[in-house]
């Protein structure tokens, strides 16, 4: 038996998120299938740093999965990769790892990136790629906004009513907001995230850029512990993740 | 009749290209019926700085067109885009320009953007957006190679022979070649360029990079004048119109 650690890049548009469903397509399904295909086995289960909701896209998801061959690493990407022609998920990087690596439970922690696009003009290129802004944003002042999330909080106004966690304390280790002309990007860190968390810090610091609320009313909605108090959820079009660290 | 500059972004992955063609769909063809459908034109033709080939994209081309109306840039730009809706074509900016304004033959200088990523592995989020170039490239020999093209030269050796330009003389003012990781982007800059030019530049450099040639053989291949000589044409994937000047 070995143990393989997969990195992915994918697509999400296409899918309806990491997780198995029935009735639509996600990309554990498409990776579980494309490793069946070349091993032959009848069951593979991959277990993933990060399940990503529908049209969240990844540039280095990680899963793991367990396979009873010799198989070099090299040999399970390309096998893999070969099977995955028709679909827009990659595997970037296959490692063998020691029996007690978990893709998820080993993860010292996540990165995402978040990608606006903050102009008037409808989006071509970035079409389901980026959330398009059309209200100018100031930047300056969603940093200031985001300075107020990092470190350890409470962090239930920023977490969907289904979010399962029992915790809601995390701990938000990078928050860098980037401009290069129209494009805005959010690097976030931290060694674990709420349900729709990173989603719904962006969409409360876009409502900070566009001058409705100042940067330290997010201090107040940190304190009111409710969902209600907090900005829109950002779109998953814009969300990478990006990086998972172990 | 007011002139108008017209400044585009499109992918060009669903199109034949700028120009319009019989049977198959033009970005010349849905950006002119979007301006006759809220114009109520029965014919309105624009004039493009630079004829993008199928499957490239622009995030700065330029066309320009009369409207023998009173509406103002802001409001052709909306119209516009509202009638573009259902394709990958934006107008970014549109401003009024004097009459003796012409789109291809005002142009000073023409921008484009070319992009690799060096990797094995297949791509899933940048597919159909560049050149995957397997094998490992050196860049700095690449750009060494690249410093050969600067200035005035006969690019014979480097246009398809389709090509219709009368004088084969052309002045590169830019050849930079930005590395990041797997992703690199070439920025070249003229005032004018050959057809498949760039292509054929970018495709011959790449021999340069994984060894096939040093990069003094470019010297020679400027000299045989032949397009034999020179690398294979990379494909339209990667290929941006960025910036047109004037």
């Amino acid at each position: 038996m070995k143990k393989f650690k997969l990195t992915l890049e994918y697509d999400g548009s296409a899918f309806c998120g990491w997780q198995r469903q029935e009735n639509s397509l996600s990309v554990q399904q498409v990776v579980e299938e494309a490793l069946k295909a070349f091993t032959q086995l009848p069951e593979i289960t991959l277990y993933v740093a990060g399940r990503t909701d529908a049209g969240v896209h990844a540039t280095g998801q990680v899963a793991h999965v367990e396979l009873p061959t010799d198989w070099s690493a090299y040999k399970v990407q390309q096998a893999t990769n070969a099977h995955l022609k028709s679909y827009k998920v990659s595997l970037l990087h296959v490692e063998e790892v020691p029996e007690d690596f978990h893709a998820r439970f080993s993860a010292t922690r996540r990165q995402y990136m978040y990608k606006i696009i903050n102009r008037s003009a409808k989006l071509s290129l970035d079409q389901g790629y980026a959330w398009q802004v059309k209200a100018p944003l100031n930047t300056i002042k969603m940093q200031e906004a985001a300075n107020h999330l990092l470190g350890k909080h409470d962090f239930s106004s920023f977490r969907t009513v289904h979010c399962q966690a029992k915790n809601p304390i995390r701990t938000l280790t990078r928050f860098d907001i980037h401009r290069q002309e129209n494009l805005i990007e959010f690097w976030i860190e931290a060694p674990a995230f709420l349900h729709h968390q990173v989603r719904n810090m962006v969409g409360t610091l876009v409502n900070v850029g566009r001058g409705k609320w100042t940067p330290e009313y997010i201090q107040t909605i940190l304190e009111k512990k409710d969902r209600q108090f907090a900005g829109p959820t950002a779109p998953p079009d814009g969300l990478y993740l990006t990086h998972v660290f172990y």
